[in-house]
């Protein structure tokens, strides 16, 4: 049994190679002609010199957190902290340096058609997905298989949750800087090249085309890389260090069933792995633009992967927790995985219904712009909080399932002391996490493939191509937008269940450095509904600081491309010869989004330390607060944002007077609006909230 | 000392008095001319015939009520709630009577100077005023004097409590009712007659002019009084419930001072009601229309009920426990209730920063219009989130310094107990909440004054008078516009502390329905995560349907308003003798936001009745999580939705272009999206919290 790790290492590992496969296989297309080349080096070399800031900014903050980690915990968990971050951030370097290959490569091969171009987009989102799920996975087995297996360190199971911190501050300043830097040069690059100087998108006259194109890449790609690394790594974190705990603190209920418990969620991490390496293979483009038959063969890999990871995940149950008479141990965690892995799916459908044009919410939203940008706002806004409530619901349904099979499961290994059949529930919802997650090599895939698709679209434009590759590269692209909903189901679903897992691994590491002293959590102690309140608040706040920021930097762009269209002559007429200043804009929103990162991204750390070294109980009461609002704000956020973007394309596409009607104006105010919803202040604050309870976690006996 | 209610029940009957006498001098002043006569009258009556159909529909949800109460705790308890219910209707439609005789007579008052239109709208406002605070503690004392005093009835807190529940009822419907038939109309009257036919706001012409002139009325004058009433009421019963359940439970700690402990929010009650008659007849106009000398005058009144039931509260405390050697007792109770009062004032202090155009949020909003409506549209959710953070962190300094005052003063009274102090403490937080409230009779006075002084621009406006007497009219309205931030201080801190001790009574009832198991509330405990999950998205749900209430709404009403253009000759071009059939407008706003209020008023008493009925543990962590959520939207929904509307006023004043300007089209957007979060979502929340806890508190021994 103990072969798990090293199976899951061996997966990794095997994923990664896979990784470096379709890199040859990307590198080998041809880029196309100069013109293309140019630009995709232009791209290339914007995303790179911001990564390559953006990390230097985060090794500062990192190095705080090292130092602390050492001195509260153990130098090896500095170590493993290290790691985590640095792998993070070679997933999100790689991934991004595959991206912007493999956009300037799409574009020429869909000058041949779909069946052509399909593939390669993919393979250029696979590296990525590999990269993300490979690196994370092989990094925690190693620290796993290093300080656990090998030297049974006694803080074994602190150094690895600091391994998910070091993914989760990586994660969290890639979401808020990324998320920024796309919206910044988003706004910039359409209000006043598209509103103002009347020229369409991705114009090569615009000067901060190449900034939104590199947007899309920081964004999109490395931010969502470093996301899905974070979520992966967090969900097999949060039920071994749930475990440990427990057996910290009552070993006996769990004695026998220990190693099993531990391998678990390894091993299904292990078949994910597999089961997506399979699935990437199964995605082949056909000759049709039409949307149903690409959108099949792009989701054939991951539907395949998740048949088969269901199907293992019954066997790997069976085979670790089949020893016994009663079979409620492998069928109880089975049922936790998949209804994780169901809720998770069925999430992703609910944020499509709230965002696809195909739906009412989205048709009605396009409808309230007949009557201006209010109703259009408030219609997107009253969507959104609708989600909300529809979301919740589901995850409080997976959540229910997953408890009660984590429950039987317990009940049937450790009896029926109520302390083991509520660690029994709480399991049960960390393995719904990673149910989730574990075929996040092949979702990641699909999930990078959308700005791939999206910034090959761009090339073909600014290299003026013939309008038949743009066509091909639209189609491509529309179905990235759908397809992102399922990958983002998943990460928000697995945030709220692996946030939950983590805060009672939290609970429990305060009581086994105060044993007979457990945290308070009662709502009627006023220090713990102190901290509710203030974790309420808390992602109003973050959300606020986060929007603020993209105005910030959205308004030193817009000012730049005012400028240069001034002042540059010729350029706005497109006199042949004539270039704007495209790395001046580049530079510009580096250096902007790293700046405005810095508040948002150090509340999430400073907030539960300070607190934490208040008053512990307040702290709990703060990261349930956050949770529950925080969960809910992201939702509302998310969806708002998704569904006045479509609705903005669904005009476009037509619908309600099409592109330049007064209709369509009103639709770009509330995709205007929903931009830092849905790219920056959403996906941020599912980040947030993991990171303030892993920060809770990790210096838990320093607190106390 | 059993006397304290008497004095409390005179002090209502002399506000009540007083309200008949400002009534008789306002019925006196002339209404004006026969065309401003029969505007009033129109108003008056499209008011009338609202509060009428709402009443009627609000009876049959009420009979429900009055039905399950007397099963499940005593037909006396349905008699309480029904003289809640009855009393604060009444309240309501005397204040809006009278709101909609003095708005005529302001405006002819008006035709002499401020000194003589200032006290006219002052006084109708004090009538709603003192009618509210009057009526509210004389029917609450009634019920406990007869069932507490006289009766010394088993069931009698029960039965106090059920009165709140009855003026919640009425408040909550008037609310959403109120608060969707004004944006309704508004939006209807703004859409067509401002923007889509170019003629200025109460425009005779504009069939929806009355109708939105009703709205003033039903939703800023009968809502509000309706609300005030409940939090009132609410904010007296809190402690005293709190008290009643606690002796229940250990009559020991408590015996020596139980007396004490009942009357001391009675009296704080009765000092708070004379402070409020002497501080009316303060106000008193000036010859200017100068802001500041009109503002000084205004808030006389105000600051000096206060500064008296500052005095006052010290003086009560000691005399109820000034007893013993140690003055713990009587030192703790005021800070608490002085905390209270302080805190109040500077939430409305703060809702006042974020949304005046005095300081930087409103400046900066405005600002923002330059690039467009989006951007307008950010900055101010943003403003609205931060300010969230800000009224958040000011509410737990409340509820720290009131629970540590309290708690002081339990210590002293009761020993040290934990159990006692944690009473103690809760105590604290509710006698805070009616330092807040204590002064209600003259803080009403001046809110209601706001929506009088707007009617009487209206008129002013309709029947085409000299442009000085608008000028005249516009001081004074524009003033009604920062004043009623006190107010919404007051209400919304008293919103949380209020349902914060009822929540606290809600455990304590289950415990004495339950001895020895007592309401698990720990968050770690799956199912109180579940409700409290569940209960932070309750008002994302609940601010979208109200939203989308009034979205339909208006809709109706801007088809009608649309079809008279269209159909009556000579309307749209102000042909005399043409007039638009306002009563028809005012038909469908009245019968549209009737229909609309129903399913989130019933949202609010069914989801607690249900989920209380399922698991009672659950309930308790919904109640919890939709209070810290439902507050934080509620701020973030009437900040931003204030802000926007004055940073257009500040436009509109000249800044950034001016009126017609594009910068002005912007800020109007802003404006109709701030009008259902401001007038309908956000006030409605903090009754819907409070209905939700005392649903439950009521429900309690029905539950277990």
């Amino acid at each position: 049994m103990e072969i798990v790790p090293y199976l899951a290492l061996a997966s990794a590992l095997a994923g990664l190679g896979l990784a470096g496969y379709f890199f040859g296989l990307v590198k080998k297309e041809s880029p196309g002609d100069e013109r293309m080349v140019f630009l995709m080096t232009e791209i290339q070399n914007g995303a790179k010199a911001f990564l390559k800031q953006e990390y230097t900014w985060v090794s500062a903050f990192a190095l705080v957190m090292l130092v602390l980690i050492a001195i509260v915990i153990t130098p090896l968990a500095s170590i493993a902290y290290l790691l985590g971050a640095v792998l993070s951030a070679l997933a999100g370097y790689i991934g991004m340096t595959v991206a912007t290959m493999a956009n300037a490569r799409t574009t020429e091969a869909a000058k041949q058609g779909p069946a052509k171009a399909l593939p390669v987009a993919f393979r250029g989102g696979a590296v990525m997905g590999f990269a993300v799920a490979g690196l994370a996975l092989a990094g925690l087995m190693l620290v796993y298989i290093v300080f656990v297996t090998i030297m049974e360190h006694e803080k074994a199971f602190e150094i690895v949750t600091a391994y998910g911190l070091g993914a989760s501050t990586i994660a969290l300043f890639s979401r808020v800087g990324g998320g920024i830097y796309t919206k910044a040069a988003d706004v910039g690059a359409d209000l006043v090249g598209k509103v103002e100087a009347g020229i369409p998108e991705d114009d090569p006259r615009n000067p901060a085309t190449i900034a939104d194109n590199v947007g899309d890449n920081v964004g999109d790609v490395a931010g969502m890389g470093a996301d899905l690394f974070e979520s992966y790594a967090g969900s097999i974190i949060a039920p071994i260090s749930l475990v440990a705990f427990a057996l910290a603190l009552s070993a006996d209920d769990l004695a026998d069933n220990a190693t099993s418990l531990l391998m678990f969620p390894m091993a299904i991490a292990f078949v994910g792995m597999i089961a997506s390496i399979i699935g990437s293979f199964l995605v082949k483009g056909g000759d049709s633009t039409d949307s149903k038959a690409l959108s099949k063969a792009l989701h054939m890999g991951t539907n395949v992967a998740m048949a088969i990871t269901i199907v293992a995940t019954i066997g790997i149950a069976f085979w670790l927790f089949g020893g016994d008479d009663s079979f409620d141990a492998p069928i109880g965690l089975a049922i936790s995985v998949i209804g994780g892995l169901i809720i998770g799916w069925a999430l992703g459908k609910t944020a499509e219904y709230y965002t696809s044009d195909h739906f009412a919410p989205v048709k009605k939203i396009a409808a309230q712009t007949e009557t201006g940008p209010a109703t259009t706002i408030l219609s997107g806004i009253s969507a959104g909080m609708v989600s909300v409530a529809a979301s919740v619901v589901l995850v409080l349904i997976g959540i229910g399932i997953a408890f009660w099979g984590g429950e039987m499961a317990f009940e049937s290994i450790a009896g029926t002391s109520e302390n083991a059949a509520l660690t029994g529930g709480i399991y049960g919802i960390a393995v719904a996490a990673i149910g989730m997650l574990a075929t996040t090599g092949v979702v990641v895939s699909v999930d990078a493939y959308g700005p791939i698709a999206d910034n090959a679209g761009g090339i073909a434009e600014m290299a003026e191509l013939d309008p038949s590759v743009r066509e091909v590269t639209d189609a491509l692209d529309s179905l990235g937008n759908t397809t992102a909903a399922i990958a983002k189901g998943f990460a928000v679903g697995s945030a709220a269940l692996t946030a939950l897992a983590l805060f009672k691994s939290f609970e429990l590491a305060i009581l086994k450095e105060r044993p007979g002293n457990p945290l308070s959590l009662d709502i009627g102690d006023v220090d713990v509904f102190i901290g509710l309140f203030l974790g309420a608040a808390l992602p109003f706040l973050f959300a606020a600081l986060t929007i603020d920021a993209v105005g910030r930097a959205a308004y030193e762009m817009i000012e730049e491309v005012r400028r240069q269209f001034r002042e540059i002559p010729g350029l706005r007429e497109g006199k042949p010869g004539v270039n704007p200043d495209s790395a001046r804009c580049v530079a510009i929103s580096t250096k902007a989004s790293l700046k405005e990162m810095i508040i948002p991204g150090a509340l999430a750390v400073v907030v539960p330390l300070v607190v934490g070294f208040i008053d512990v109980d307040t702290l709990g009461g703060l990261l349930a607060g956050s949770l529950v609002t925080g969960f809910a704000l992201a939702i509302f956020m998310s969806n708002a944002g998704g569904a006045w973007d479509n609705a903005k394309k669904y005009i476009e596409a037509g619908a309600h007077g099409g592109k330049g009607s007064d209709n369509h104006k009103a639709a770009v105010v509330g995709d205007t609006v929903g931009d830092p919803f849905k790219d920056t202040s959403g996906p941020a604050m599912n980040i947030l909230l993991k990171v303030m309870t892993i920060v809770s976690l990790v210096f838990a006996s320093a607190f106390v």
